[in-house]
This record gives structure tokens, C-alpha cells and sequence, in this order.
């Protein structure tokens, strides 16, 4: 619209403009074999709605997407559209060079089918094991390849050990904010149009939100960054 | 709408009037823990468009539907939403008494996890094995119960050996009629808006259909089923 063309030109001089953010969303759909897939409930709300709030805020923004039905949530926005956690992960390393912050909020798998068939697989034995291996962890890996001066938010839900498992996840993949959600807050996380986040840094600083629209709460996380910028 | 409405309404004495069919549709979702599933790539898109036209008919159309993004086809559908296999079973097999017609589209799991987690699985171990176990087959199971006059329409997608495959399905579970969709077809199955059917009997009669819109090939089914009724 003629809004956010203007609102994106007027913010030309705020924080945020000529800094590269990459950011990924949504689910990833892991094959079994030509019709089924292993995925899970992330609709990519959330991280559409930080796209916009970035975009809207004059950054440069790539949108890394998982399959969804959410429609370009800025003009500005640079969308590449993958579906495996494979495919993630190239699109995302092939990004990261040039960006200046990476916020990782999709709901990546963990794991993917070994061996996934080229058939549909025939309805015959009582049981049988799916064989799953383990996918590149992205913020793992580049967060291990982070030059400095580069930025990156990263996202987890948990359902147990709630902060102690989201720091554990901010040190150990070299990560500047950890963000969580927690599915036992009613009206938070994965198909909601609202999100209660408590986000983490490497100063030690604990931040709890309240339940807020997803919009409401991407603006909270602009509002970080552009703090981190200001005192870097 | 009121074109609906009234179709609905001038159609009481067709074919269908008084009939109650009863349609599955959609995917199923099958939990492995509480933000993980196994799906597959169907949209609803097909099934939907055979309850509105048999609603379109003057038929009495219940939609057992696994998980979509589709309206509601027609006002006069009464809809049951479902996720899982084990769910879209209890539900049609509830309906199954009273149906004079099932037509059963959805896309139901064979497998679903043998135990799914009630936390979020931790990501540990570089590869794990997804332990599945066969779950109900609707069509079996509802066509070994099927009393006198009471008719069965199954779909079958296949990828190897179609025909054959799709004639035995037709035949363990006893349907009236089998419609094969095959994936080898462009433009055809899951996500399209056309489809490209075969349609099998118990006569033996095999019917290939055009590439047509979804919509058309649900007014095609409905043909062969008026064409039914009439000749018992």
C-alpha cells in the first residue's frame, strides 16, 4: 500500500535502514515419501509479523519461509519460499554472509526421514520404524561462523525447564538473544494470533513480556535491537 | 448464499433428496509429540467440492474433515472437524448407520506414532527410530459392515501398478466403486485445482475422465451415482 511505501521511505534515517536482516519462519515439511511428510503446528505468524515490523522500519529484510498460507507481509520484503530443513538451511547459509542481523524463528525440524522413498509406500506391515536423522542445526552451526558485529535472535519453545533450556541454547549456539515461548501460557505460540515471550541475552538480562499480539510483540523485539544498535 | 439456498431447495425432489451421504476429506494429522505430526499433501480441495455438489443435489451431506483452510462448501454441509486417523474413524464410523452413501476422500494416515510424546522431544541423538503402527482402515472396516443398499465410493492414490492396485482395493474392502487418482498425471492430485480420475466398479466397468476442474469431476461422481440410483 501507499502507507507503507511511505512509512518504509520515511524511516530511510531511523535505526534500521541499510542493515541486512534475514529472517526465517514458519514450519519446515520433512518428506517420508511422494505424499507424506513429518511437519509440526508453526503457521510462520510470528515471524511474518517481525518481517513487517522490520521491513516497515527501513531494513533490508529477507524472509526465509516454510510453507504457509500467510500472504508477502511487506512490499519491501525479499521472500525465498523452501520447505525442507535442508532446504532451510541452504537458502538461510546462503544469506548469511551479507546480513547484519539474523532473526531465527521458524520451527525447524529436528529431525528428517533417512532414507525417504520415491514411491508411496504400500500400507502392509502391523508396525513399522521410521528411521529419522538429524538435521544441521542452523543457529548452531552459524552461529559458530559469526563475525563480529553480526547479530543473531534465536527462538525456542519448551515445554520443560523453560529457561534453563533457552539459555542453555543462547551459549551454546553463540546466539545475542534467545526469545521463548511457552506453549503452557494460554493464548502463546503456534497458531495463535497472540504470543507471550520472555527474552534472554548474553548480558545475563531477563526480559518477561506480557501476552501481546504477535504485531505488538514484533515490535518489542525491533525495539531491542534498535537498543543493541544504539549501545552496541 | 440465497443461489444456494434456493438450488438447494428446487433440487428436494432430484436424485439425492433424502439421501444422506456422508463424505470424508483433507489430511489427518497424527501427533507424535505435542508440536510434531505426520501429515500428507491434501488440501480437502477435492472432497469439498463432491459435498457441495451432492449439497447442491438436494443430498443431506455430513463432511468429516480432517484439518484445512477451506469454508465451509455449501450452508446446508454439516461439518465435523477431525485431526488424527483414530478421530476421523470414531467420527464417520458414528455416522456410518445412518448413511445411505459414503464417499470416503480423505487422506487418511496408515501410520501414526506407536507412542506419542506428551513433552516435546529433546533433540539428542543423531539418528532415532519413529516407531509407527497401522492404524484403522476406514474402508475396510466400514465396507465389511455395509448393509443392502447402502453404497461405497473410495479414492485411491496411487503411484506403481495403479489400476491393479486400485481394482484390489476396490475389492478387500468392498466398495462400489474405486476412484484412482494418480500423481503421474500433471495438474492432477494434492494442491491442484484439477484433477485426472479413473473410476473402477464392481461390474467391472472402468471410466477414464479428462483433466477437469475439481468442481467438474465432483459433478462426473455425482453422474455415476444418480446413474446408480436409478439402476440398482
Amino acid at each position: 500500500t501507499i502507507v507503507e511505501q511511505l512509512t518504509h521511505f520515511f524511516n530511510q534515517r531511523g535505526a534500521l535502514v541499510g542493515r541486512r536482516v534475514l529472517i526465517t519462519a514458519g514450519p519446515t515439511q520433512e518428506p517420508i515419501d511422494p505424499v507424506r511428510y513429518i511437519s509440526n503446528h508453526s503457521t510462520g505468524k510470528m515471524g511474518y509479523a517481525i518481517a513487517r515490523a522490520f521491513a516497515m522500519a527501513g531494513a533490508d529484510v529477507t524472509l526465509v519461509s516454510g510453507p504457509t498460507a500467510l500472504p508477502l507481509p511487506h512490499p519491501a520484503v525479499r521472500r525465498v519460499p523452501v520447505r525442507s530443513a535442508a532446504e532451510m538451511f541452504r537458502a538461510t547459509e546462503a544469506e548469511f554472509e551479507q546480513a547484519d542481523l539474523l532473526i531465527l524463528n521458524a520451527a525447524v525440524a529436528d529431525y528428517t526421514p533417512a532414507h525417504p522413498a520415491h514411491q508411496k509406500i504400500k500400507k502392509k506391515e502391523a508396525e513399522f520404524s521410521l528411521e529419522l536423522t538429524k538435521t544441521v542445526d542452523i543457529a548452531a552451526t552459524l552461529g559458530a561462523r559469526k563475525r563480529p558485529g553480526q547479530l543473531m535472535m534465536g527462538f525456542a519453545l519448551e515445554t520443560e525447564n523453560e529457561q534453563e533450556n533457552a539459555l542453555g541454547k543462547l551459549q551454546r549456539k553463540n546466539l545475542d538473544w534467545i526469545v521463548l515461548n511457552s506453549l503452557r501460557d494460554a493464548g502463546a505460540g503456534f497458531g495463535h494470533d497472540t504470543n507471550k515471550i520472555t527474552v534472554m541475552d548474553r548480558g545475563g538480562n531477563v526480559r518477561v513480556f506480557d501476552l501481546k499480539t504477535k504485531e505488538e510483540v514484533a515490535e518489542d523485539l525491533l525495539t531491542l535491537v534498535k537498543e543493541k544498535l544504539a549501545n552496541p
